[in-house]
């Protein structure tokens, strides 16, 4: 049950190492608060072996990346490997420079993370080497529909077993996908693409999850994704009069907050394929 | 009207770059969504050129220069003005040190931006080669007043033929004027200077804006100012008890996220002089 | 009266420069706005020095340390010093990572904060050389109790003499000591500790508490930690329904900025040893 991994989460509180952009980092701290686990962030080459070391995990987010970054993301990640801990690479924006594609699919193929979570432009871009990345936006021709569905779940698995990491798309339908098994969920709300940040969030929340739920990793992803759709969710009904896209991200981090294991249980629409 | 303005922003979905501060930039963000943008905030030299290429428009806010974001804000400028797309720039704490009045002043004289926004100070700082500002907020002796408004309305006039760009200038009485005509507008409420960043936000805004409206640019930005006023008033009518400036700050974006331009069109106060 | 220590920041406004973490800069403005100081960010050396010269006191914290922004540590603290600015240390993470300990000592040895505020994890690691950090929050080893509190309170003594600073050590119960005082305090939630930055907020709010305060420094670092603490007990009161720690934060902003002198002397809970 997917509410287990959650439980794992609140249980063992886990340290998770974020190198992140600065755009939304305050947010991601905020909801890995919310969801029972413990930030820090650090992208300063000569301080980040020490704090991966004493971290349980470790979240690469590509957003404002730059050359100090980037070989921060390097130290970590090759000190995460040594050590054992979970890796999640959170391309964003690949395809949208050159940059940024180099960066992720090096990472992707040298560090080899246990997660890639992105939208279907930057998982394309990572799994074709090409994509319509817009900006760091999916592109509408890439979406994840009941119409492609099938193909898209393929696409997902082919890339899971070439890539080694569960492999999560998320989007209007949110794809997780490990070689063999992939779960379709449909929790989520279209408003949430006008809060910048909540794939950086999932991405915070993922890489915490699977830091707790070391041994079941395609079902903690599932369990991070449909919890953050959930919260969406629940955020939107808890909405007031007059409120709009700043007061809807408060209400998500604080449905985050107040989610047990019985309500994700209860809330999560999913299906594996 | 000003409205429409508005109205061009939400049909294009403009793709703004952002080299901006990292102290708002989250809430900036936030604000080009609420509007109906698109924000990307990139600042490595590496990647910039490329980041620049896939927008409509930049917004340039050296709020937390450093010698790296420096060196981005002119590749990203120069890359702008090949393409043809329209810059802003946000000269914050210009005046308050050398390296910010230098990097300003060079920027305004090189790249030539269509529209230079800031407070008083600031304003005055890059027309006059000198100022009294005071960190990053307007001197008291500076502010444009009643008594003062046709001086100051020339001045902005003045300041925007020689630079050739749309001036605003933003206070309590806020001026946007290119050579020949100036918006006086009277919106706003003078808690929002408690919050840190509604300038900020503005230019983003702003950015925003003139990327939309790339052929009526002086009206867009008076729509822009109007509209960050008129959410301003709308977020302190819509106060709660108990409440203060943060949860002013997420008000204030949730009205933006609520405008439509019957309401900006209805709460927009100016004057054309 | 703590009251008046509010007062004399009301009135006087002091312009707080800040070389703080990207994590949670957005919540630290803020809560200095909301206290009635002006915040200044700025972490470029060729930029420091003249912030650090128009403002009247300095908040280190080195929450997302990196080789530039330490080098401007160094310019602006030692400028500070020159213009007998009053600075504060937040060392964020110190015992985490070598580079963080050794950067928090030499601003400790070489610079001489007046004040010195952290969790006591961090304070150890500063006074002895050692402790158990746990990323950037404090060990449970560690904590303040009840039952420890008569060694405690020699030891912030004894390390506010041995410093020359103003130690705060917050946590369950906080302490605020210089060499022959130490303020007890018992304000304060534990839900504070689920939002990322109320430490670094008090930080930035005790900077400027000290530099509207100059004379009576030990009061004013005891009145920012009570005001903290209080705020954070009508934030809790004035959570409604659903809300969660994103909500909270907010909450606990708006309680600083509505607070008044009469509330924080009847709010503080503190003795004097």
């Amino acid at each position: 049950m997917l509410g287990n991994c959650l439980e794992n989460v609140r249980k063992s509180m886990p340290l998770v190492h974020n190198i992140t952009n600065y755009v939304t980092v305050n947010d991601v701290a905020n909801a890995i608060l919310a969801c029972g686990g413990s930030p820090i962030m650090s992208d300063e080459p000569d301080d980040v072996a020490d704090i991966t070391s004493i971290c349980g995990g470790l979240n690469i987010n590509i957003g404002t990346l730059n050359k100090r970054t980037i070989e921060a993301m390097w130290i970590s990640g090759a000190r995460s490997k040594e050590l054992g801990h979970p890796v999640l690479l959170d391309p964003v924006g690949a395809g949208a420079s050159a940059l940024r594609t180099n960066t992720a699919v090096k990472i992707m193929e040298k560090i080899k993370p246990d997660v890639i979570r992105g939208n279907i432009s930057e998982i394309k871009t990572l799994a074709l080497g090409s994509g319509t990345t817009k900006g760091v936006d999916a592109d509408a021709a890439d979406t994840v529909t009941e119409d492609n569905l099938e193909a898209m779940i393929s696409f997902a698995k082919n890339f899971a077993a070439k890539s080694g990491a569960v492999v999560a798309i998320t989007g209007a339908i949110d794809l997780v996908a490990d070689a063999e098994t992939c779960y379709v969920i449909r929790n989520g709300r279209p408003e949430m693409s006008r809060i910048t940040g909540t794939g950086c969030q999932l991405s915070g929340i993922t890489a915490t999850y699977i830091t707790a739920n070391p041994d079941h990793k395609t079902e903690a992803v599932a369990a991070a994704v449909c919890m953050m759709g959930l919260a969406g969710e629940i955020g939107v009904a808890n909405m007031a009069e007059n409120e709009g896209n700043s007061s809807l991200r408060n209400r998500i981090i604080d449905a985050i907050y107040n989610m047990d294991a019985e309500t994700l249980d209860h809330g999560a629409k999913y299906e594996v394929r």
